[in-house]
């Protein structure tokens, strides 16, 4: 990439959250205006239903006037002097890219598609490691330049607990800003989910809350559904019941058997997934609850 | 229209499911070649699930050599003699229009829909009556020159029990070919699901499996889904769970509250029922089981 | 509606473009906040191709300290003083609503999809008047209570240029804030598209630019595309050209005829210009040169 | 996979397409009764506007009593004797697996999408060789297992006519089933379409016929347009003209620069290559002047 262009294209981006109240967005607007800032993208939400106010800003970060670890500090200044208590933010680099950790199993087709994306530079992030319960997409990863760990669930030796003690060493030594279960196959223990609240994302291969857990094609066909779908969401200690990221769907019809759901259904896993992590990584998803406001 | 491209328009149409062997597809070819039958359109589909077999075969009517009474007589005797006693077969004339009851509460948008459909010439059926439990849609039906009839359900004098009495008593008058529940709102008793069985249709203002039962956009707007969508489906005596004949869905997103939700599912309601309805009358709706054969 | 529903509910809304540059956000937002206003809706888009800059923000109507009179006087100040002179700005009340003149002529599906939507109360505006070339719609028409006037163009002693000199004289005479040509077929002479410039717009029965001009479904039929699609766009002197508010598609497949793709047509056509319309009318809709922003 | 499943799964696969008349549905279900042959698929369609019938049908090989070139014969004596002398058919089998040559440039997307899928058993081909004009998809091709051919299109010393001779050369070499050009950014000489005539599939990033030739995300981008397409058709000698067997759009928005829309176009460009080829593959696809009959 042109270096001119990589710096006209670096971005802080702020995101909020915080009881709603009159002033916020020219309070805000009058902190970036004071610091130089070009705003390219901003997004306001106020949720009537709580009473709750988001936003995301993006600014040029060529336009501002410091560094983005002293415009965290003049904002930290301003959220203690005026916002309530309970507000949530961040201030973000996008020249700092987001490292990214990715669970597998054996399906393929969602690792080699954020893999490809990776590769041709329109991921915002940075894949540093693959861990696999199976061996079989090792290889496909390392042809990648990615290291790939071998956690085997199979191993008479290595309880479930363990393995996952050693899935999250790996996982922690990264530092990960987010934990993908790219069709991991296994619900993550209640202590994991809970130290990668808002950072671990799955991929249900269903339209949430229709046919939770396990196969769901196989529900999907017995009830005669006319569409598919599949759902990113963040992981939660209740299973396929977090905070949903997307959805989509497909038509299918009668002629459609279970293989047919799945082999079509991946083409959708795939996208929905992408588009998940593509907007968590770029601080576009705020959480509230037990739902998201996405400023796509 | 032109009679004689509505003559040439006019189909016999043979719609038929039963268990799956070889040769039932040359048995029923040979016998509409017999008949001078030029087919226009003919659908198959052999459901590996349950070894059944269904067909849907259109042919001009002009084009065969006899009356519709005495090619269902013909195929009669053609069943009887080579097809297994579960066989569900039917012959019907595009040109004997099928009649359509439809019941509805307070909202207009379905009903309305159904209503230009038919003043426009595009709907495949007959309008005879609508049964209406408010009399707010009374003045809009009559206006299209469609007889209301009020069966009130906040009558102290009348049971609910009762006031289904009379419902099913104006509906049977006319022995329709559908009884379309146009956001009726009511949950039909056992037996009406019973008589009416694979000619009640329901819309229902969700996707289902999710969200089944009442009030499904607060439901839908609760978990924080993603999309809305809306079912059509036959009636049967479980509540939202009989067999899915047309689904559909529209995006939403953080910024759409539970009124925005209603408002925007409405058009999608609108289209399914549509479409659903179309399909039941053109005959192209065939029923085993659960599941629906949607020969679209 | 509840007064103090319709009280809580009422908007005022600014909606601006200007030339883009640093601090406009904050201006705005200081000034809203000035005057007390509780922001509900709040969307912003800094175009990088024409560096130009777009909001739209609506505030609750009860938390501004002065009529929408005031407000706009106050504002005016302020862009007068700070704001580019090329800046184009509107504030409006949501409590007085917008009128709407339907344009119509043989086709009754866009039509009766509005008259509906009025009727139940979520059409955001009020259909003031349509004026047909035919008398086919009349009646349809005022049996939802609204005016209808004839205009012909078979008669042979009124010139074309004549009758768009009569619809005109019926358009202006309510002053409206849109003009829908709801498939009125037939094409306003370039002195009509400059009058009512940004106000008029048009539902194109194609995915434009596809398709151009007349006979759209024969085209796409010829072509063999896949998809059929419409298109809302103001209406302005090259013909089908105009900024574009929104498109939408619907599948089609090899058994769908001419007639099918007309058929299937009418239901893309009513939802793109309702949505279109609405939009319109809600002041989401902001123009520059041959595009358009939307604010949905 | 199972054998036994193999076995069960594999299927003869007719084609046909010929002037419409009566009787043709019967003699084909009769020779295929004959035959002994289970369908497992069948579809039929009669177009009106040329008077054509199509049809495709799928029978489990092992419930035909000969072998494939025997079943190939015996339809050849029947056509003979039949059928009309336009008629085209063929007759496939399922067990043969289709060649595919792919072509490529410098954009991975569609070839990594293509590569992933043939890994995981889900593409009904072999991928035999990829040629590229460019060196830098020789290594990502590679990985895969799958040859790679260099023929530089910059090269001083080799024309562009020399260039294509070289990639004739090659791809003949395999005598493929389908030549896809997956973006490979160069207009096939006239002779080569002509060679390759219903064999060379191409993907357009525009929804056809809109924006046809160089840079249709630019031109997408100036007219304003809410979606955007993806087109996969067979290459003719008139540039994106060819007859259209899939297309498929998104959603895009004023927020969306021409780099964002080129990023998202992949996605679609790649489900729609992907659908197209597979159909092409499974012989799903029948050409009849410049339109398809797809029965997927």
């Amino acid at each position: 990439m042109n270096p001119d262009t990589a710096a006209a294209d670096r971005r802080f981006v702020l995101s909020l959250g915080c009881p709603d109240t009159t002033g916020i967005v020219a309070r805000i607007a009058g902190f970036l205006a004071d610091a130089g800032a070009w705003i390219t993208e901003a997004a306001y939400h106020s949720d009537e239903d709580t009473n709750w106010f988001f936003t995301r800003q993006a600014v040029r970060a060529d336009s501002v006037d410091c560094t983005v670890d002293e415009l965290r500090e003049r904002f930290a200044a301003l959220a203690a002097q005026h916002f309530h208590p309970d507000t949530e933010w961040r201030l973000t680099d996008s020249g700092a890219p987001k490292k990214v950790v990715i669970l597998v199993s054996k399906e393929s087709h969602c690792l080699i598609d954020l893999l490809g994306r990776a590769q041709r530079d329109e991921f915002p992030g940075e894949i540093v490691a693959v861990v696999g319960n199976h061996s079989s997409l090792g290889e496909l990863t390392e042809r990648f330049g990615v290291p790939f760990h071998l956690v085997a669930f199979d191993d008479p030796d290595v309880s479930r607990d363990e393995a996952f003690v050693r899935i999250a060493a790996i996982v922690d030594d990264h530092d990960p800003d987010a934990v993908v279960l790219a069709r991991f196959m296994q619900i993550l223990p209640a202590q994991l989910c809970e130290r990668w609240a808002r950072r671990a994302i799955n991929i249900h291969h269903s339209f949430l809350p229709s046919f939770v857990g396990a196969r769901p094609y196989h529900q999907a066909f017995a009830r005669g559904v006319k569409l598919i779908g599949a759902t990113c969401h963040y992981v939660t200690a209740e299973l396929d019941a977090g905070p949903i990221i997307e959805q989509d769907v497909i038509r299918v019809d009668h002629g459609d058997n279970v293989a047919d759901m799945v082999r079509q259904g991946r083409d959708i896993e795939t996208l929905v997934l992408a588009r998940g992590v593509r907007w968590h990584l770029e601080d576009r998803v705020l959480v509230h609850g037990a739902k998201t406001v996405v400023f796509d």
